[in-house]
């Protein structure tokens, strides 16, 4: 296969590769890339699925071994920069269904994120009895949809993240962009990777946190540093682009939580997710 | 003051103690009480509040220090039974509006839960800027709900927890107790202490499980074991009445969310909820 084919091929899996440090079992080096900053920061996202992809190493192996990501939670101690990472994995609990591990990424020592989740097999129990209740946003087509070449030049500089991204925002939920935020707090959109990288649990949960932060839709300008996110994977998506809806229900004293639903093309809920965030307001 | 107006006078005060051991710093005492008993273990939203207590010892001293759970993310890894457990506890960052820890409660040397998180001060940004979309449950009035004293026996006899609650459950979310659920996957319905304790941050954490599962609203029997739990205080509740919406929007595979909602009796959203639980469906 060409070299565009392999893991390494894709801007995402170059992003979120691990190497297990040779001698030191459960530590693993990673080279976090500026291109997928956010405000000050590395993406919180991308933070968690390199993450997660060192827990799957640890929790993965053997053939009872538990490589997928169920429910995933990441606390953000410290703002991430590019450059060199240290992973440390740890096993809580190896069980038959599934298994519990935490990690801790660090730089120079000082901790970025410390994460807990509990991993499964997504194949083993698919396509059994499904009772979902929500429904899929109702989004005009991609072409119809907002992308990041429209997006104010003084928001690009601060999310290089979106050059990296094929992200096709709701035109009724970017009013925020032209000063007219709707005041429901809710953005969403399309999204898929421009090097046609297709989705799968790990992209999940960059997809969780790769939308603005939805106060921009409550007219509350600034960053929203991400303190916790849990991501729920509930299903392996299908090929093809993913619809997103984040939306947040209460901001209040300057913090708001923020709910993600990840559709996948065939029109299954793949992944649910809440955060709380900090909302810096620029005033 | 009486002994009754002493933390030790009320149930959940004396079921969440943590008591430091001497000599060894960061490691803390407890007697899980049978009597919060919900299926085969020790209920959920209580084993965190008694892991959240211990947090606020490490996270809370010093004039510096922060007592309040902003989030807080618990994964359940076997399960609690009646009887002496050991929390571990450690900081992993002492910052100036927020400190994060993990906390580990084991039995046995056996681990039970671990759990992350933050915590700050509620008092400090009250009363701020405040902007909630969500809504109040629309409930009967406390005396036109049911109560425990209605639910069917055998539910009872699994549930010792009922009685250490003043429950009442809105009579159209309770059809699944007669047999006839409504398929909506909602619950909800009012919730006090029966001795009279108010609520408060902790409380909030044991509010945000203290209903029957929302499975049995879809007409899905059997206990529904969480596998991970998160808690956003968001504020202090006000004395008196709690109102309570449990709800799940995805059912599928074996799996829920179960998302709640807690509203204090000035009609203020104060913790929001989200779990990750196990449907062990009875045939």
């Amino acid at each position: 296969m060409t070299d565009r084919e392999t893991d390494q091929g894709y801007e995402f899996d170059r992003g979120t590769t691990v190497v297990a440090r040779s001698g030191e079992p459960s530590v693993f080096d990673a080279e976090l890339d500026g291109g997928w900053r956010i405000g000050k920061g590395i993406n919180g996202g991308l933070l968690l699925a390199i993450a997660a992809r060192a827990l799957a190493a640890e929790l993965g192996g053997g053939e009872d071994g538990h490589s997928d990501p169920f429910s995933i939670t990441a606390y953000y101690l410290s703002t991430s920069t590019a450059g060199p990472a240290e992973l440390r994995t740890e096993t809580l609990r190896r069980g038959r269904t599934v298994s519990t591990g935490t990690v801790s990424l660090l730089q120079g020592g000082e901790e970025r994120l410390r994460a807990i989740a509990t991993y499964g097999d997504l194949d083993r129990h698919a396509a059994g009895d499904i009772r979902t209740s929500a429904t899929p946003p109702n989004l005009p087509p991609p072409e119809k949809c907002v992308g990041a070449e429209l997006a104010p030049p003084s928001f690009v500089e601060q999310a290089e993240l979106l050059s990296r991204l094929d992200l096709r925002l709701d035109p009724d939920t970017v009013g925020w962009a032209m000063g007219a935020p709707s005041g429901r707090g809710v953005i969403q959109g399309w999204l898929r990777m421009p090097d046609g990288r297709e989705p799968d649990p790990l992209l999940l949960l960059l997809a969780a946190d790769a939308l603005p932060p939805t106060s921009f839709d409550l007219g509350i300008g600034g960053w929203a540093p991400t303190l916790e996110l849990t991501v729920h994977v509930r299903a392996k998506p299908a090929p093809g682009w993913l619809r997103l809806v984040h939306s947040t229900r209460n901001f209040a004293d300057g913090y708001m939580e923020e709910d993600a639903e990840v559709w996948d093309s065939s029109g299954r809920l793949v992944a649910q997710s809440r955060q709380l965030a900090r909302v810096r307001v620029q005033r």
